[in-house]
């Protein structure tokens, strides 16, 4: 039974940060993001312990702007893309908090979001804090191919986002910030897309289930909402979950954006658009998450979408299941 | 700031479902585990399938176990030590059911009991199932060596249980069953351990700091629990921890044991006992189950413990960060 919870409490999102790399700096949303790296290594020796820092640093930042301090916060909610999520494990040893991972792949961020607003609604936790990340180049040499092979992508490809956001919901409510009203934890979905470099197919399908069950349980039009915001489809999968969900009865041809279109710009090498954990989550702790402060988006239904795949699945010849986990971020509007 | 988590409404586990290999089921405790199968590849191709299909079967299982249907549970909390949880997301395609992927290696029994019990007893979710597994064969071909090369272990080393549990949390208080009572959320620790074949030493001090703080929140001594059970920790570890508490003022000579000491025969060649994020769970889901269903033992703290490594870390000569997160589970006693 797939339920719509609801945040009587509703916790607040008080602060968030973002930190991407060089390429998504250029893009439309680059004057959002809180941080631009111009070296995607961050000075670091390897790749993954640059998204590590990357992480901890949107962790770090996001506390400093909710204006409370490590010890304020009760449990650090992440998970990223790496093997044993080694970035979120990596960067939880820096900070003295609670750690308690969590993986969704690029569903991540909803996930924790979800988790974070039950802890925080709940009264067992003050302030936690909800992150994720990913980077390209980590993703192409643990899922792909080493970058030294020079591989050529094939269209329907989208590019391994390099950023990471954090996002600090408290329970001390306040009309002045968002709050977390809804969320619906998505159902495991596998339409049979084999295909691991069309990634944005599998999830599209998972996102509109998640999406038509979140708008019936609440007896919601898809108008509702000023903003559904899809995590990292891409073009081709934005594409699809219209259409799915047009024949289903749901328009959300309007309000829909989808967070792996906006981080780039169109005429680059990247094809579909942006994808990874970091995707969404770099993309929400800034630019949306800017608009609702300002008051000029008040309802937005936040979907990261994710595909549980690895390797060994691919290479065993598996088809590729997906999931989307959706969070309902409302203004108080008097 | 580490806080322990009261629950005021007692979520009860109504039932569990544990499954566990050949090597595990001739060890001490073989009675007690609802199957042993005596082929590890489970009448699968591939011993990462035959460890999705155990934990599958824990999961269906246990639900079973508890009078219910799958409809009836509104969320599956599980992880693994597969990279990207694979065998946690490929169990969950299988089941119609809110899928919430949880990682803290083999301490994610305890993060996955934790969150359940929040989910049921915050109003949120009225059935939760909180389950995950691993395998022998699978963990040593993905984090050391393929069993081809026959590679010769080292005595410090464990041996990663192939076995999975599964646990049903319910918001439906019932004095029949024991209730999760209490959790804490361990902080990262990292006491500069590099030895992946020792991961019992460095797991040790993060259990000793997640009991002593769980003690101390809740002003209790070490006594009050008729059994302090920790996950995987293995004899050198387990010995580590009582000499580290002992250091510090707390006493649990007398009433801790260690999974991974449980589960196998001493005079076999898995050195320290076993490992693995399927360790507590097998044991926990069975034998201790059983032991407070019959009220032989009425106050349990179980902590498992995790070890936050990849292999990308240890060749990137990272040391290995460790968890421990505690749940109380109490019968009511009158």
């Amino acid at each position: 039974m797939q339920k719509t919870i609801k945040f009587y409490s509703k916790p607040s999102i008080i602060a968030t940060s973002s930190i991407v790399g060089p390429k998504e700096g250029e893009g439309p949303l680059g004057r959002f993001f809180e941080r631009i790296i111009f070296d995607d290594t961050f000075g670091e020796k390897t790749y993954e312990k640059a998204e590590c820092k990357m992480l901890s640093y949107a962790i770090e930042k996001s506390v400093v702007n909710a204006g409370l301090s490590v010890e304020n916060i009760d449990a650090l909610l992440s998970g990223d893309l790496l093997n044993q999520i080694v970035s979120s494990s990596f960067a939880a040893r820096s900070f003295e908090i609670p750690f308690i991972g969590v993986y969704n792949a690029c569903s991540t961020m909803t996930e924790a979001l979800a988790l974070g607003a039950m802890m925080t609604d709940g009264g067992y936790f003050d302030n936690v804090v909800a992150a994720t990340g990913s980077h390209f180049s980590t993703a192409e040499r643990q899922y792909r191919y080493p970058l030294e092979l020079g591989c050529v992508r094939p269209p329907q490809s989208q590019w391994t986002v390099t950023g990471a956001g954090s996002a600090v919901i408290s329970s001390k409510r306040s009309d002045e910030f968002p709050h977390i009203t809804h969320a619906t934890f998505g159902i495991v979905s596998d339409f049979g897309v084999k295909d691991a470099n069309n990634m944005g197919a599998a999830m599209a399908t998972a996102a509109a289930a998640t999406i038509k069950t979140h708008l019936e349980n609440l007896n919601l039009k898809s108008s509702y909402y000023d903003l559904i915001v899809t995590g990292d489809l891409g073009a081709l999968g934005s594409r699809l979950l219209k259409k799915v969900l047009r024949e289903r009865g749901v328009d959300i041809d309007k309000n829909h954006v989808d967070c792996g279109e906006l981080i780039y710009n169109i005429d680059e090498e990247e094809y579909q658009g942006g994808s990874g954990a970091g995707c969404s989550a770099s993309v929400f702790n800034s630019y949306i998450y800017d608009k609702m402060r300002k008051k000029k988006l008040n309802k937005v239904l936040f979907v990261a979408t994710g595909a549980l795949l690895s390797t060994l699945t691919t290479q065993q010849g598996e088809s590729i299941p997906s999931i989307a986990h959706a969070v309902g971020i409302e203004n108080e509007v008097n």
